[in-house]
C-alpha cells in the first residue's frame, strides 16, 4: 500500500538490508535465521543462533485497549508476541529447545506504570511455563527495562533468543527444490494450546492494520499513540472502534480490538513433533512474517518458481483491513500473512502426514502450493481467480 | 534530583525491580549479572549469562548533534555505548571472551535514514574488530531493526550479549569483605585505545544531563527530542549549546556536545589482563552504571559499610551538570558515576598492582575507599569535605 510508506514503515526493509550488508552472513546462505559456528562452546558438531525481534507497534494497540477497558491482561499477549516472533523464526531452522531468552523493554514511565511491566514480564514467564509442558524449554535469563520517555512515546517490547543446536539437526532451506509442495499452516482458528479464537494477524503489518481499521476517535484522544508528524489523513483512517463486535464465523463474534490483538500463534509444539519424527522429510520451513506471502523469495537455494494457488481463504481480520485500506491484493500479500503464517516445503507424498499431524494440535493445514523449475526466482499467487506475480 | 522524576526517569528503578521480583535470581545472589547453569550446553563446569542494555536517551544527543553538524560518525559512539553497557557489566562477572552479540534498533524512519543505521551497525562491527586485538572476541550475530515511528520518536539502540564461561572463573562478589579496599577506575581521560579525551559521562543519567545542560533552543527546534507532555520547565533548562567549547584541562577544550556524547569507555582490555593474571586477588567488581556511586549497595554479600573518601575529583562534565541542575552532591552521586566508573574490591596489599596495571592501559586508578564491618548495608561518601550517607 502506498500508505505504508506515508506511515514510515517498509514491508521489505530495503534500507535495513543495505545497512547490514557488510555483516557476516552465517554458515548457510538460505537459512531463515543466521546460523554461526558454535562460538560459545567450540563444538564442531554444533551451531549457534542469536535472534532478536519484538511486538513492534502492536504494543500501541495493547495500550489503547488497556486504556479503554482497564484490562491489563492484554499485555500478556504482547509478551507472547515478542517471544513468538523469535521462537517461530528459530523453529524454521529446526531449533526448539534449550533456548535462552532476554527481554528489552523501553517505556515512557509517565504513561506505562509498573503494573504493565509486571504483566509483560510475568506473562513471559507464564508462557514459557506453558511451552515447557510441550518439551520446549526456554530459559528467561533477565533483561533490561529502561525509562526512556524522551525516546519512546508509550512502550517498545523486544526480545532476544540464543540457541546452540546439533549441526545435523538444522533446517537450512537448501533442500527446497522443484517438485516440492508447500504445506501451509493457518495462523487463525484455535489450537489445543490456545484459549480463544486467534484472528491470525500475527505481529506484522500492525502499523497499517491499526491505522486502516481504527477511526478518528483514536486520533483525537490518543496523540501519544502515533507519530504526530504523520499526515493526519493516514492516521486512524478506518471506521471501527476497538469495542465493535465482528462476526468471525456464524455464531462467534469478537471485538475489533481482540482481533487486532490476537497473540501471535506459535507453531513450536507441532514443529517440534515433526522435526523429531520426520526431520528428513522437511526440505524447508518459512515463517511468513514481514513480507507476508512473499517471504520465501529471500530463502530459495536456486532459481525456482513458487506457485501458491490454494491459499486459505483469508480470515475476517484481513478482509476488514483490505476493505478499509482499499489496498490491492498484491499489496495485502506483501504485508500480511493473510491466514497462512508458516510453510513446510516437502515431497508431495509426505504432505498428508504433515497435515494430519497438524490437526492433532488443532492447527488447520493444507497444501497451499508447489515449487516448479524456473530461470529466475519468482512467486505466483492465484487467489480467488486473481493472478498475482512477484519477482 | 527531584527533577529526575518529573522527567519520567528513576535512577533506582523501583518499579522495574518490583516487576521482575518473581523471576529467577540466578545461581549467585550477589553477582553483578544474573548467572545461570549452562542451559545451552549442559556442562556442569560452566555457566550462562545473557544480558541486555542500551544507549538509552544518549541516542537523542547523537540525533541533535548529527542534525546540527551533519557529522554521522557520532552514531558510532552510540553503537559503542550500547555494546559497552553490556560488555562492562559482563566483565564484572569475570567474562570477557567468546561473547555473542545481537542488536535491537527501533527507529522512526521519517527522521532516521538508512545511513544512520549503517553508521551504527558498521560502527558496532568496527568496535568488535578493535576489541579483537586485545583478545576480546565478540561475535556480531545479527539483530533486528524495526521501523516503528508510532512508538519511537527518533531511535532506540539496544543490544544483548550471551556468554558461556567456566564456573571456576566467575566473579560473584561473594568475597567482598571488611578490610577490603576499593580501587576506582576513572571513566575520563584517554586510554591507549581511545582516540580522544573521554568526559567520563558513560551512558547513565543522560536524560538529566541533556535537559540540565542544553538550553531552550533545543526545546524550540527539536520537539521530536523529548516527551512533549513533560512540563516545559524541566525540558532543556540549561544554558549551553552543543557547539559551545568547554575547557577540560588547561589547553584542552571540547564542545559540550562531544562531552555529553563521549562514548562509554570499556575497561575490558584491562580487566581481561587482571582476570587472567590475578583472578584470586579480585574479590568483586562493580560497574557504577545506573545508581552511580551507590551501585555497590545492591551486590554486597553481607552487612558492610562502604566508605568512599578518596574519590576522583569529578571531571568537568559532572561539574557542569551539577551547576546547571543545582542538584545536591547526594543526588549527583546517586545518578552519575562522577568520574569513577568501575570498582575493584581487593586486599590492601594488592591495590598498587591493580593501579599500576591500569596505568599501562592509560586508565587512571586509585584507592577510592574501603570496606568496614557494620550491622547494616551502608555507604558513606566523603567528598570535598561533605559527608553523605546512604543506606
Amino acid at each position: 500500500m502506498s500508505l505504508y510508506n506515508k506511515r514510515g514503515v517498509s514491508a521489505q526493509k530495503e534500507e535495513v538490508h543495505s545497512a547490514v550488508k557488510n555483516l557476516g552472513k552465517g554458515l548457510y546462505k538460505n537459512s531463515f535465521c543466521k546460523i554461526y559456528p558454535d562460538y560459545i562452546s567450540q563444538s564442531a558438531d554444533h551451531v549457534n543462533i542469536m535472534h532478536s525481534d519484538g511486538a513492534g507497534t502492536k504494543s500501541i494497540l495493547a495500550y489503547l485497549y488497556w486504556k479503554e477497558t482497564n484490562d491489563i491482561s492484554v499485555w500478556e499477549g504482547i509478551a507472547k508476541d515478542a517471544i513468538v516472533m523469535n521462537l517461530d523464526d528459530l523453529i524454521c531452522c529446526g531449533v526448539y529447545d534449550n533456548i535462552l531468552f532476554s527481554s528489552t523493554i523501553d517505556r515512557n514511565k509517565t504513561l506505562i506504570p509498573g503494573e504493565v511491566l509486571s504483566a509483560i514480564i510475568n506473562g513471559s514467564q507464564k508462557f514459557f511455563d506453558d511451552l515447557k509442558s510441550f518439551g520446549i524449554n526456554i530459559h528467561y535469563m533477565g533483561g533490561e527495562t529502561a525509562d526512556v520517555g524522551d525516546v519512546v512515546r508509550t512502550i517498545a517490547v523486544n526480545g532476544t533468543m540464543t540457541a546452540r543446536w546439533p549441526k545435523e539437526k538444522i533446517i537450512t532451506n537448501e533442500k527446497i527444490k522443484a517438485g516440492n509442495v508447500i504445506v501451509g499452516l493457518a495462523g487463525f482458528g484455535q489450537t489445543i494450546y490456545e484459549n480463544d479464537y486467534n484472528s491470525g494477524i500475527g505481529s506484522n503489518g500492525l502499523t497499517s492494520a491499526r491505522h486502516d481499521v481504527l477511526n478518528k476517535y483514536y486520533f483525537d484522544h490518543f496523540k501519544e499513540s502515533f507519530d504526530n508528524n504523520l499526515n493526519p489523513e493516514v492516521v486512524y483512517s478506518g471506521m471501527h472502534s476497538l469495542g465493535e463486535m465482528i462476526e468471525v464465523y456464524p455464531g462467534k463474534s469478537v471485538s475489533a480490538g481482540k482481533l487486532l490483538l490476537s497473540p501471535t500463534r506459535t507453531f513450536a509444539p507441532y514443529i517440534k513433533e515433526v522435526l523429531e519424527k520426520h526431520f528428513y522429510k522437511i526440505n524447508g520451513i518459512i515463517h511468513c512474517s514481514g513480507g507476508g506471502q512473499t517471504k520465501v523469495l529471500k530463502y530459495l537455494p536456486e532459481n525456482l518458481k513458487i506457485i501458491k494457488d490454494n491459499l486459505f481463504n483469508a480470515p475476517p481480520i484481513f478482509k476488514i483491513i483490505q476493505q478499509e485500506s482499499a489496498a490491492s491484493l498484491k499489496e495485502m500479500f506483501e504485508v500480511f500473512n493473510m491466514g497462512s503464517r508458516m510453510e513446510i516445503y516437502c515431497d508431495n507424498k509426505d504432505a498428508n502426514m504433515f497435515i494430519e499431524t497438524a490437526a492433532i494440535y488443532g492447527i488447520e493445514a493444507q497444501v497451499i502450493g508447489r515449487v516448479e523449475p524456473s530461470d529466475k526466482i519468482e512467486l505466483v499467487i492465484n487467489y480467488n481467480g486473481e493472478l498475482i506475480h512477484y519477482n
